[in-house]
């Protein structure tokens, strides 16, 4: 058996239904699927770690075969120690191509090709969907039901007054 | 196991070394991957069906898991028929990437979702490669070597006179 | 008033669920939207001027302040004699807007500025939607419902020995 | 009459030729275009909103039926809140088109439908200008006559030493 | 002394306000310019190999520098044998872009390096301009004065009944 | 003699190996190729400007006919100051171009048409190299050996404490 293990990585500020429709794809790949949060990306987050983590646990429940973890530094590094064989990511638009491809060909170069990456593409009705968009528009109180997986958006409207 | 069938479809008119590529990398992620020449694809080929299943052939010597086989109608068919757990595609530039989303998009709908698409980053070095500028080149007198499988090459140089 | 005459064109070789949605939302915002068939395009249509003005016919019954029309020559000479304010466009992606830029630039030129363009963006679930490729998909025995309005689908069934 | 009121909103920080452009175009399609500057933008603004919105005011003479206001929140809650029938972009290249085609889909959804968003093409002649490349150009001394309205450059000239 | 020699190919089928306006700025920087006319083009072209090279022949009367010659075979290999420093493309949009990323890096390969190939930013003001679009609207009786060099729009006219 | 003095501008947060093969490409075709680096650019940079100018001398040092050199305000005035015939700059890929293009056009403008912008491609194995990924991958432990030149490497990994 080839793809046992593969790691879909991302600072998750939160977790959108986009997202979990990757995942969801994805998980039926391979065994084992990681949710890897990055710990310390260059983008600043809105949510914490912890919660991130939570979002993300209540979101991916009942799917089989996802475990959710958390790492900082090289997502090569994380990869090689970790037996991934694949990384999967989603792609949107030519923007996110464009970007997505650097990052592959230099992780690839970083991997000495150990890990693939694998690129699935977003569904459409989600392809307007990002972390960034709905934080703004749900911090402005715009309504963003739908666009996070339900448990998610109960989460954020609990959470509203604590995390603003 | 869940990734079991992986099919890689094209008219290889001829195969590349940027197919080769994409072969020997999507070859490491499943059991048995499936390269399908199309038969009857819009695009008018320069070589026949059978020139082209033996230049793949003898590129693909070797490689440990890689079927050959050829199909006309729906690849969306060919792949509900056959089992196929995923479609690899190659991706160069935004200009593949809009057609491809497109394509991507409407096998997910012919299949039901049965047949995901995967996406793999053409290697840089073969990012200006394409069959149809090869083909341009060669006829009219220019070197490939290194384009294509050498073994292609050999093929191709041997086969000019009645292939023209 | 202002925006009184729009102009919506193109083969439509056959309308689809995509053109539809546009229709829809151009005949809200103008007193008259005029669909207007092209029957000189250097594009071969497979169905015949006839088929195609059937199949718009029954697809925008029922729709307020629209009206079908066919018309050869450029479709600036078509919209300064009919008083067209604008001609609208349906945008999907990177490779739709480079070439509708060109065409809205030189309509802008030919028509003296008396025609605007205005670009609506196609709702991402018909994104990958095209009249090309649902011909394709449709004569090679895949499903197209709900691609096309539910009234062409059935016409296309209907005449399929006929026009093919 | 259908299309009565038009947005186009913006930070303005300044008013461009660009913009001023797309001003006049879009006053010719609606009865009233209002001109709404973003209170709350996430991006740190250069001139205060009062110079903001003095700049577009004396740009912005002389054009019937344009109105200039300001507002912070959901553009779609404004857009709701005063009968908003459509908000107008203009478009100049392909990395606008991405973020644009977001945005929009966005606010469709925010607005269930009630305010549709049209594109306009920015004149080929001021496609190269953006408010943020006009003020690192002169604050650097460059010479930006023409690139904004010329009362907008006499504004600036003026005012350049306070504004600093 | 560096940069003799450039080539600035093409069908020119006609040559265009854009492509003159290249030939000028091409020509400040070498001391040869040769504007190359493919003769074996797969497109097919409108006017004959003898009226495109007398519309350019007219069209840059009195620019110094400037050479007029056609050629068969690969553009590498006109470049080697004519001891070309430099190719000079123009680039209008993305989607010229890509194309001519695949053709640069294809003819760096087959010369060796020996030929670099430069790229020159087309004019805004020609940015929609191209051949096949200036005889599209041509031959539909659209005024396309301006688009070409006055004296290749006298050219067209004069010989409007023939060419057609 | 035409193509006197080039200037390639940037600011070298570090040089890459993509730099270079610009620089080496760009210094065959004037007699004397500019290397300028920006003091008062808004990106923020890891490297002093004596650090900068420290590993492009290096890097530089027996390429005939390169100058290094720095410089504040805009690239149009120093290019006017010096004599500068072209800019030179590297295209990777669309979202380069896109910011590319509005950039010529803005120094074709400022310099009224005396500093022409020369764009060469970036070789593909340099593709996805960029200052800023090079430095990521870096400081937290990726080796980047091959992705900027063996001797700013070596510096690179001596100076590594002290600039972290």
């Amino acid at each position: 058996m080839k793809l046992k293990k593969m790691l879909y990585a991302g600072t998750f500020d939160p977790i959108t239904s986009g997202h979990l429709d990757i995942i969801k794809r994805a998980a039926e790949l391979a065994d084992v699927l990681v949710v890897g949060v990055l710990t310390n990306s260059s983008k600043r987050c809105h949510f914490t770690l912890e919660e991130r983590l939570e979002m993300i646990d209540i979101a991916v429940a009942g799917i089989d075969g996802v475990v959710v973890d958390s790492f900082g530094g090289l997502l090569a590094d994380y990869a090689k120690d970790n037996n991934v064989d694949a990384v999967v990511r989603g792609l949107r638009a030519t923007m996110d191509f464009e970007y997505e491809l650097q990052m592959a060909q230099m992780n690839a170069r970083l991997t000495g090709g150990e890990a693939e990456t694998l690129f699935l593409m977003t569904d459409p009705k989600y392809s307007f969907v990002s972390s960034s968009l709905i934080k703004e528009v749900f911090f402005l109180g715009g309504e963003i039901k739908g666009l996070v997986p339900d448990e998610v958006y109960d989460y954020m409207c609990l959470h509203r007054k604590e995390t603003k």
